[in-house]
Order: structure tokens, then C-alpha cells, then sequence
């Protein structure tokens, strides 16, 4: 995951509302794709001219609309006159840094939060910026960049499969806000996985790039945190909120996703306690190898500088040194060599040190 | 105990309410028993075919179903169409990651939690999902593998000992969570002898592998509490709740039942600070054996250092070196190393480290 | 202190409700009191056999009931059916690892708490469980040993001094949590003797054991923090509780305990501070042990080394070594050396190293 | 930024209210400007001399008036009596230390905060107090210093663009405190890239003045949290607040300044963890150090003092030593030399130190 | 400051409201002045026979009377029946470490609170304990030794300066208060001034004596935060509190009052961030103190050691030894030295060790 900071970069001095997408700037063109549904009825459709389509939903049915891309200011607007979105709320689509929240504008529920895509081929975890509008009968969503995540929620649409196609708009949402959610347990398993991987290199062999990867790793924690926080005062207030927009039958639902919520902050602050536990690991094991260090050089030491001293004792050239006349001082000498390193030993095995 | 953590594993996308079963599958058949009984009858069966057998329950009996094993997705759909059970609520059952949770559905009351099993031949801590369902009048338990810890309840209602056979529903599902969270003080007195076994390690023998030991120790006792905590709140959902279910006089007794999730998380807490604290004692202790070593070398280099230099001075060829001629040169030059010997004694005993 | 935990030893699946003592077993006999007063009289008994003793209390006085040692069930069960004690209440009573808390059974009531008693001899700490019973016009305390913070409040009564003689038995409740919590202050100073001495030990002689005393210092300080934090909320219960048992007037003094409770948490986390701190002081203080040491053996080495390099260099037997023919060679290298040692002895200055 | 604390100089014992200006005296001249406005009119002035200056405001128009540089006593308590200021709301402006806060006094609202000033020349950060009072139809704005922030809400009135002609003086309220609010984002952003140098310094080469760098900035994150965090509180007081002063319509604004709040409060937090976390880094990358150091110096006394000492051992002087006469001593010893270095070499690729 | 903790000494067992004076005996002479003023007069008296003094109190004046010194248990006693002070009440005031409190008592309000007093002399900082009750039209204040923290007081009431003439006797009590307070930040600057000497030390000259510094300053911002923290709930209470004692008037004052311990708290707070950050830096900087040692030995040891070997290998005695009779064998070997030098120099600067 890329750990930046992505700072709300509105323009100093501009004006609250004023529309500047943050993020950056994509190839792809803007997708709208318009799905209509109920539990006897469905209808799909591409739109390409947001300017002459004309929505003609019956009374009856949940319209949804998902746009993928915003950073087209012009269709971004003509949806904004459509549906009559505060300019604040339009401010805080296009700003991709936005915090998670939820507001009641009484007319329609605004929701932002985050998206997690995991790409397995370059182990990263991409961000994504994820709005939803809940009109009555209608859901506005608006993402950054095309995702896989919602085209399970479609094909249960499409196949009248599941509870969906009898319910209300609020049912939609919670199905997206479901389905994100989830896939939060993905991105948490791989991180999960990151941090074992991290904790074995701790245990077998520490290395200097170690200490460089928990601290990657709680900067990547501190920021999915960051991210996955508010939601659950989000999902709170969808409960909570007196909005007539939210039926009463879906409050199990939200109250299960509630749950999962918690579940994910529980995950994630275990994974701090972790992290910081394996930098305390690091920090012993770096002190438990100086030991072994210290211990090889104090034992080399320690039985080599008296067997020196007593070689360049008898290497002295006095005159009148007795010893070096006798016969058998030079085997007397090696002898008490040999039972110095045996003495030696034998200290080193009562320190424990062998 | 496992330290994994076991992730929420729905299938991304899939529809909120689906029947998974996230454990582990195991060969024994699933077993369902059924007890009836008040003050005055009880009855006992296997129900070997679910499908045929018809639950005669009389008015003012307590009827208790317990299911051991979860992974049939068959048996575990007859029963929720027999008891009207909420999709939301049988994805919880099944899903053995679940946090423990309490709801209350005005018809019945739901109440999942975590159930330790620990293995004396092992030294581990099994844990397993245990789900309780109360109706008025009947009480269903779903556990994952077939446990022990409710005979006890079985044999007093058996023997009509104890107030449990006058009482309602309500009290047989106290007595359930009373006999799990009792066993909980058995964890954790297990858990308490390991602390105090690493202890003992730490402060008389610390090796290399005390710190990994501190460490999963800790990562236990994290998992623990993450399971442990919510229990709090849903013994203390089932004393404020409004549910006409919970009888008036079972408060004292779920009072007492929420005193004790108190101590336990009180003792877990103190298991956290003495945890981190044995980090501490360790990293002094290795810093300690350090200081030791190092005392060791130097004190050895120090002694030595000088004499060998001295001995090296006379040993050097230079015809004009008068000292060598001398007759008492070498007993001087050896009184003087002595004389060095006992002042670097001397020094340390002056610095203490001797 | 002792520093265990003592576990909620209830036997595993048996019934809620069942009187086990959890304590030691004690050899002295269960020893019962009975003391009856008002403004007007007062009168003292020791009840020796409980079956046969009769209450005949009259209207305006307070009866206090005292039980000391409560290892005996037969007593104990005569009390529960003489005072209609709910069975949890007894059950309570008994288990002496019970966390302080506050019922009220609106005939009466319950109050269980930790009093501390310190051993001069020893220098240890026993901790005892006190439960107290408030009925209307009765008071019944049950000890675990004799003890004598009471015996004041005895003397009072017998000697009319002071309030006591004309208040209801909330007051004597309050006078007996009175001077239990005092006596807090007593354990509290002498920790903070002790936690003074060890401080005094990590300035001037910081040894292996100091760490070992930190740490048992810390249990201790958790262990008293666990035992004494409940007693808060215990008597702000008494205060806040509806219960008609509490008279109105006598609110300022509960509230003036309820201050002392205060004060002695802020005591408690100030000890904790302090031991961490002295935790980072005692690291610190083996790490500038270490760094004396290595300056140590590192002028040492630093000196000699070249000295005996120069010493080994004109040790070499080359035949053609025109230096060790000249007649000033000797001289000018020992004038080369001592220059060495001054030349090291003023970098070391430099360095700020001597 | 300056890391010093600014406390709350009011002389001792001076009266409360008394006028006293606790900020650095400046040369520049007070400057005064009047602006006033509604979605029609448009109307700037300069005031010199304030003494004679009328405001003649007509009813429906917005009037604000700013003054620069709040040093000139006299000045100010001219403004003091025209506008009756309560003696502690004009302590607070003087006081450049005040923390932030609301006050409502039913006629005006009184709101202090704190504005930060990035020069880019200097990389310094400096802070100044900024107080704004709202009547009905005026805004008052309190400055130390004459700053930019505000010249594009001029702007924006002078080219009446945006909402903010059509709204009333609640609206420039809030259009000044988004302004100082969305400048701390790029404090924030100025901070963090501090803070990125830092953790490079800290992987790529760690210097001594390294952790110099990460206190100071340390000590920066906490009085820059110690200015923020109240801020949240003034916009929650100013949303919950019952005053007329501000209009229903201006909730979403004020809203949407409180989510930024927060936004900042988070990243605040984010960049704490993150020292911490560098400070960790530092000491083990100090450690990693010392290990390399340690391991050099190991490895080239392990190998060199046994082939010292064998040199040492021939180079004895003793009469009897039979090796010294044979012909293939010296190259065996030579020999034998070789093969203890590369059995030391050996020796340490299996402890991977090489 | 002292930083012994004083508790709360009262006699074990003694009766609660017993009159025990817990401070260090004075023998200055208990002072006790009475002032009574109002808008028109003012008197001021030294009561020398408290017996015999009467207190002709006007109706609309107010009357402060300060005892100085509260060690004459005789003195005390006598106020205590003439303005009908609690039991608790006064033994609080004598009981000098008593926690900072507020009580409401109807007829009376009991404040108690910590003063600070600095002495240039020593550099050391006096704690005394004041206690303040508000009657209608009378306030008495109790001080531990005579202070001129009030003097400014005194003289702004005999000079009908300020407002304070004109206001009833809470705006004394808030200008007590208020005084007492401000003083506070006298005592934080100097604490402020402090740090900085120590944070110095730690980064130019880190002496064993440090460490010792940093826990001792830790222990007095415990301490004191422990004194004062508890004083924003009294003011607080004064606020909230419904007593007809406290003018509507004077409610602003006490909320800029309020505000000033809440900045005291937060610069209570970032001092102890910094103190816990210095003592990282002291270790950080004894670990590179400790790195700068282990480099000098090791350059040391690691160009000497090989040379050494060198010379002693040709200072070995064997017969046969070739090179000995070469001519340029010594030259050979000295430069074989020479480039052992200059290559380890040139290793050590690719470490980056020089």
C-alpha cells in the first residue's frame, strides 16, 4: 500500500465547494452504467450521453447508477444539477482523501468511504475512494477507478438471486457497504500474512532491513486504521440515524455490519500490539547476537593473552634467567600452558558460556 | 492455543446470510440430544432423524436441544426452518470466527461466545464457537465439537439437584454461560503457571528462546482478550435488555455472572503488564550477562596487557640495552609485574567489580 | 505480598449458589461476637453456640454481629437461614478472591472488599476478604483471621466517644469501610518506603537483584491496584444507591470516604510511574556501567598496543637491522613511547574520557 | 517553529480583565480596515483615524472590520468601548498565549484560534493568535500580524464571487476559520515532509544529530497538537450552540470544518506514531552499529592472537627447545598458521558473520 | 520541591472528624486579619483575642477573615463553633495533604486547594494547602504559613481598585482563586526553565548525573499534576454547582478560570511528553558514547594487531628461518607494515568510521 499521506489538498483560499478532483489523473474515460430493478423486472444500460438520457424509472423499482471515474468536472456537474447535491457533499466525491462519514441531508444519505483493492502480482494494496448517494429508489456511487468488488452484487441483480431484487434502496447500499467491508478481511489476512512472514525473519535471522520493514509495516497499520476508524461511526449512524430512507427490516443487516466492523478494528489493534512486539524482539535478538559476538571474542581473548604473556616472558633476553638454562623448563611451560586453556574451560563452562 | 488468528472467511461477494461453515471439518456424525424437564419430569433422547421427530413439548416445561458439530449444512437448515431462525443469525453460528455478540430478537434471544477446552496431554487450549438460541420454554445449543464442560449442568438436572429444574429457560442458558466463563479461571490459572514458569526462566536462566516464549505468551494472551472482552457486554445486554424472556429473579445471578467477566479481564490486564514487564527483566538480563562479559575480557586484558608489553620491552635486541646485563634485572622486572598484577586487583575492587 | 492471584476456585461445573471456602484452612476456632448499642446502653457477647442464642433485639438499638473465620459451613449455613441470605451473597462471602463490590437486596445490604494488614516482623503484606451486611438495625462483618483494625471502633462504642453511639448502622458500616480504607494509607507508606529504598539502590549500587525487586515491586503495585480500584465504584454505589438503609445525614462522610479512595488511586498510578521510571533509570545505569568498563579496556588497549608493537618490531631477529646496532637506538625508543603514552593519555582528555 | 511554550504572563496579583499584551512588540503602525458588503454593494476602507470614523452601517449588509497589530493599548480600548467587550473576552485577544476557545455572550460570539504562518526562506513555521468576534451584521478579526490568508476572501467579496456576498457575517465566520484551518493541512504537509527526511536520515545514515532531529520535531507535533486540538472543540461549540448569531444554513459549512478538524487531529496522531516509531529505528540501526563495530574487531583478534602467541611461543628464549633446530619447523608452523585462519574464516561464515 | 509524597496521616482508628494537624509544627504565631468592605468602606483589623472579638458585620458588606498558620487546635476549635464548619470539613483543612475538593454545604461552600510558592533563593518550590469557605457576606481562608500571594489582593481592595469592591464575596473567592491559579504558571515556567537546562545537558555534555535529574523532574510533574489536575473539577463544580452563593455575575469569570487549568493541564502534559522523550535521548546518547569507544579500540586493535604479528613472527628463534639472512627482508617487512596501515585506514573510511 502506498503509505503516503494523501492531504486534503484543496486550494488555499478557494472557495468552500469549489470542485477539484485530487486525485490523480486517469486515462481510462468515465464509465456510467444505469441498472433498474425489482423483484419481477430488470434493465441494464451503458450510458454514454449523460446530457440526453433521461431517467425513466417507474415508481416501483430501485434505479442505480454508478459512475466509474471522476475526474470529468463536466459530467460530475450535470450529475450534480440532476440529483441537487450540496456542493459540499460534491467537494468531498472529488476529493479523494476525504475522511469516512456519513450525512443526513433529509432529501438523500451521503456515504464516503474507502476501497481496498489487492493486486497480487506486485503484492500492493491500492486505496480507493468510494461515495454513495441513497436517494428514495435511487443509489448514485461514485469510484475512482473500475473495480471487481460490486460485479458479484450485479450478477445477483441480474439473476434475481438472493434477497436483493425485494428490497429498497437502503438494501443496495447495504450490499455495497457489505461487500467493501469484507473485502477488508482480505486485505487484513494479507497483512496478517506479511506480519508472520516479518515475525519468522525476526525469530531465524534478523536482518538490518528487518527493523525497516516492521516500521514500513506499522506506518501501512497506522494509516489502514486511519481509513477503517470512522466507518464504524458511519455504519453507527446508518443505524442510529432517523433517516425514513433506511427501513426498519434492514437494521439486522446494518447491525451485523456493524459487528463486522468492530471485528476489523479488534484485528487491526492486534496487529499493532504485534508489531511493536516483534520491534521489541528485533531490539533482543540484535543485543542476544552482540553477546554471542562479545562472548567468542572475550573466550579467545581471555585463554590467549596469558599464554602470551608467558611465551614473551620466556622470550625476555636477561642475561640471568635461570629457567631458560634447565632442561625440562620448556616442557614445564608448555604443560602449564595447556592447563591454563584447560582452566579456562573449565570457568567458561561454569558461566555457561560453552 | 492457535495463535492465528481465524479471519472472517464469507466468500467475497457473496449474499449476506449464506450458510458457510468455516471450521474445520471433522469425521464424527453430527449428534443431536434433546432434554425436557421441570420440577417434576425429565426425559432425555438422541435424535437420530430430525426430520421425523416431533418436539411434544408440554407448556411448562424447559426444552433444551443441543447440537454438537455444525458443518451439516442439511441438519443445520431443517432447524432453522423449524425454529424461524434469522439467515444473519445461521451465518453466525456456522461462521466459528465470530466475535461473541448478543441479540435479541423479541421471539428469542441469541448469544454467541467463545468455549476454551484445554488438553492437559497437550499443555493446549482448544478454543470452539458455542451458540446459544432461547425461546420461551426452549433452549438450542450449537457446539463445534463435543465437549464436557455441560455434563455437570446434564447430571444436575438429571438428579433434579440445584435450583436449575424449578427455574425457567432463562436460568439453564445462565447456568451455560456460568459453567463457560468458570472455566475460563482454568485458562487462565494455566496461563498464569506459564507466566510464572518464563518468569523463573527470565530471571534464572534466560536464553535465547525466553523471548520468543514472551512473545507468543503475549500473542496468547491478546487473542484471549480479544475473545473475552465482548463477553462483558453481552451478559450485560442479557441484565439491561428488556426481553420478557429473562425472568426477573435470573438477575442477581447474571449479576454475578458479570462480576466474574470483570475479574477475568482484570486478571488478563495484569497478565498484559507482567508480560511487557518480563520483556523488560529480559532485555536488563541479557544486558546484564553483557556487562558481565565484558567485565571478564577487560579485566583479563587489563592485567595482561601491561606485563606482555613489559616482557616485549625486554625482549627486544637492541645491542645497547644496559638492564639486561644486570644480575637482579629479571626478579625486579618480575616483582614489578606482580606488583602491577595486585594494583590492577586492587582498581577493581576500588570500581567493584570484583 | 503474597504475589499470586488468587483464582476464582469455584469447582468447574458445580452449583451456582454452592458454599465452598476458597481460603486457607485455619486452625483457630470460628469466633462470633455480638455487640448491641445505642446512645443509651450497651452490651457484648461472644455466642458460643449459635443454635441456641436468641436476638432479642430491641427497636432503637444496632446490633453488631461479627464472624471471625469463616472456614466453618455448618456456621455459616445456620447464619444464611437465620439472616434469609441470598445463596450468591453466601457463596461470596466465602470465596475469598471475590472482587470488592456493592448489592443491594433492598432487606439489606452487601458490601465485600479487601483489608490489607501489615506484619512488622515479616515486612509483609496479608491481604484478607471482609464482607459486611447491612440489615436495618443489624450489621453482620465476616473476617477471615482476628484482626485489630477494629478494635477502636469497639472501644468507641463501649466508651460512648465520638457519633457512633447515636447513628444508625449505616454509620457503623461507615466507620468499619473507614477504617479499612485508612488503613490503606499504612500499606501505601510502606511501599513507598520500599519503593524509596530501591530508588536510593538504583542511584548508588544498582546489582542484579535490583531488577528482580522492580519487577515484584510492579506486581504488587498491580496486584493492590486490582484489590483496591473496585472500592470506588463500591462506595460511590453507597452514595448514589437508593437504599432507604442509607440515612441522608450520613452522605458527607461516605463522600468523604469516597475522596480517600480517590486519593489512594492517585497514589497507586503514581507508585506505577515512579517504577517505570525506575525500570528506564536501572537500564540506564547498566548501560553507563558498561560504557565505564569499555573506557576501561579501551585506554588500556589503546596505550599498550603500539607500545608492544614497537617492543615486537626491534624483538625481530633479522640479521641486517642497522638499529639495533646504534648506541641511542634503546633510549630513543623508549623516549618514543612514554611520548605515545602522552600523546594517547591527551586524546583521551580530549575526549573527555578521563 | 518556534518550540517554546508561551506562557500566560499576566503580572501576578493584577486584576482580572486588566489589559496587558503578551506578544512581541513590532514597529509596523496598527493597521485598520473596514469592509462592508451584501450580495449588491461593495464598499473598502482604510481606517486612520478611528476616533472620528462613523460606522454607519445600513441594515442589511455585512460589516467586517479587521485590525492588524494588537499592541496599541489605547486603540484598543477604543474598540473595547464602541463595541462593549467584556474586560476577559479583551484580556484573551491581548493574551497571545490564550488557548483556543468559544464563548457565547447572547449579543456576540467570541472565538480565539490559533493561525500558522509557513515561510518558505526560513523553513519556519510561525504561529499567531487570531480572534474573531460576531455581532449581528459585523465581524470583528483580532491579528498580530498583517498575514495573506484573508486576501482571497477579500478577493472573493470585492469580485463577488461565491456564496459568501449573499450570506450573512455567520458565513464569513466560517469563511475565516476555513481558511485557517485548510492552511494547516499545508503546515501538516511541510511537517510530514520533515518527517520523510527524517526517517531517510534514519534508514540511509544515522547521525548523532539524528535524534536531536526527531526530539525537536517531537516536541513541534506536541504544541503543535496542544494549538489543534481544541479548535475541534470551538467548531463543535459553534454547531451544538444555540446562538441565533448563526444561521440553520451554515451547519453543513461548519459540518464540514469539523470533519477537517478531525482530519488534522489524525494526521497529528499519525505523525506521533511515526516519531516514536523513527525513534526505535534510530536505536536500532545504533545497535546494528555497534554490532558491525564489534564483529570487525572480533574477527581480527580471533584470528590474530593464537597466531600471535604460536610466534610468541618460538620466539622463547629457552635452551632446550628441539624444534627450533629442525630444518621443517618453520615452514609446519607456517603452515599450521594458515590453517588456523581459514579455519577461523570457516568459523565465521557459519555464524553467517561474514 | 519535596518530592515526598504526604498522606494522609490520620491516626489509625481514630474517630472520622477528629481535629488532627498533619503538617510540620511553625513557631510563628497564628495571624488571623479581618477585612470588611464595600463599594463605600473599608476596615481592616488584626484579631488578637479571637474569644472576645465580635463580628459586627453590616449587611451589605463583605467580610474576609484570613487565619495564617492552623497548628492551634484551640484556635481552630473556637472558629469552627462560631461558623458551624462540619466535622469533615475541618479536619480536611487541617489534614495538609488533603486532596483539592469542592463541597456544597447550603449554608456554606468548602473549597480546598494546593499553592505553590517559589523561593529564588534555593530554586526550590514550597507546596501549601489553603482552604476557602464562602458564607453569605463572608469568606474565611485558611493558610499553612503567611504568603503574599494575596497581598495584591489586600491592596487592590483598599485601594477600590478594580471591580472587586463592588461584587459580592464569590468574586473574592474567584479572585482568590484566580491568584492562586495564575501562580501556577509561575511555577511551570520555572519547572519549563528547568527541562531546557536538562534538555541541553543531554544533547552537549550527558553525565551520569543526568539520568538522576530527568527521573527527579518526572517525579515533581507527577507530583504536581497530581495536585493541581483535580483542581479543574473544583473550579468546574463552582460553575455547575447550583448554589445561590455564586452570582450569576461571576460566572464568566470562573469560566476564564476554568480555562486557565485546563492550559495548565496541557503544559503539565507536554512537559511530561518531553521528559519521557529526553530520557530517550540520554540513552540514545550513551549508546553512541558507547559506539565512539568500541570504534577508537577497534581501529586501534585492528591496525595494531597484525603488525604485531608480524614482528612476532619474525622475532621466533627457529634455525632455519630463510628470510632472517635476506638483506632487504626488514625494509620489506616494514613496508609490508606500512600498507597494512594504510589499508585498513582506507577500510575504515569506506566504513565510514573516520
Amino acid at each position: 500500500m502506498t503509505r503516503k499521506i494523501r492531504y486534503n489538498r484543496r486550494k488555499i483560499g478557494s472557495i468552500p465547494g469549489t470542485l477539484v478532483y485530487t486525485g490523480d489523473k486517469i486515462a481510462d474515460p468515465v464509465k456510467i452504467s444505469h441498472i433498474e430493478y425489482n423483484g419481477e423486472m430488470f434493465q441494464e444500460q451503458v450510458i454514454s450521453n449523460l446530457q440526453s438520457y433521461k431517467i425513466n424509472k417507474k415508481a416501483d423499482t430501485v434505479s442505480w447508477i454508478n459512475i466509474n471515474g471522476i475526474y470529468d468536472l463536466e459530467i460530475i456537474n450535470k450529475l450534480k444539477e440532476k440529483f441537487c447535491i450540496h456542493p459540499l457533499v460534491m467537494e468531498d466525491i472529488l476529493n479523494v482523501s476525504q475522511r469516512p462519514k456519513y450525512e443526513d441531508f433529509e432529501d438523500y444519505i451521503f456515504v464516503v468511504l474507502k476501497m481496498f483493492q489487492y493486486e497480487e502480482t506486485t503484492d500492493d494494496v491500492q486505496s480507493e475512494q468510494m461515495s454513495i448517494l441513497l436517494y428514495k429508489g435511487t443509489v448514485l456511487t461514485f469510484q475512482e477507478h473500475e473495480g471487481d468488488v460490486f460485479n458479484q452484487i450485479r450478477d445477483r441483480i441480474r439473476n434475481k438471486k438472493g434477497r436483493i431484487c425485494n428490497k429498497k434502496g437502503d438494501y443496495l447500499v447495504y450490499s455495497l457497504l457489505d461487500a467493501i467491508v469484507n473485502y477488508y478481511f482480505v486485505i487484513l489476512e494479507k497483512l496478517g500474512e506479511r506480519l508472520e512472514r516479518i515475525e519468522e525473519e525476526v525469530f531465524s535471522n534478523p536482518k538490518k532491513e528487518t527493523v525497516a520493514k516492521i516500521h514500513y509495516l506499522k506506518q501501512e497499520i497506522i494509516l489502514l486504521r486511519k481509513s477503517i476508524w470512522p466507518i464504524r461511526d458511519v455504519v453507527n449512524s446508518l443505524i442510529k440515524g432517523e433517516s425514513s430512507l433506511i427501513e426498519k427490516e434492514s437494521r439486522p443487516f446494518l447491525h451485523d455490519l456493524y459487528d463486522h466492523t468492530i471485528e476489523i478494528m479488534d484485528i487491526i489493534e492486534s496487529y499493532r500490539d504485534t508489531n511493536t512486539s516483534l520491534m521489541d524482539m528485533y531490539l533482543s535478538s540484535i543485543s542476544n547476537r552482540m553477546n554471542e559476538i562479545m562472548k567468542v571474542l572475550t573466550m579467545m581473548s581471555t585463554i590467549f593473552i596469558p599464554l602470551s604473556f608467558l611465551a614473551g616472558l620466556y622470550g625476555m633476553n636477561f642475561k640471568n634467567m635461570p629457567e631458560l638454562e634447565m632442561p625440562f623448563a620448556y616442557p614445564v611451560v608448555l604443560s602449564l600452558m595447556i592447563a591454563i586453556v584447560i582452566g579456562m574451560l573449565l570457568f567458561f563452562r561454569r558461566k555457561k558460556w560453552l
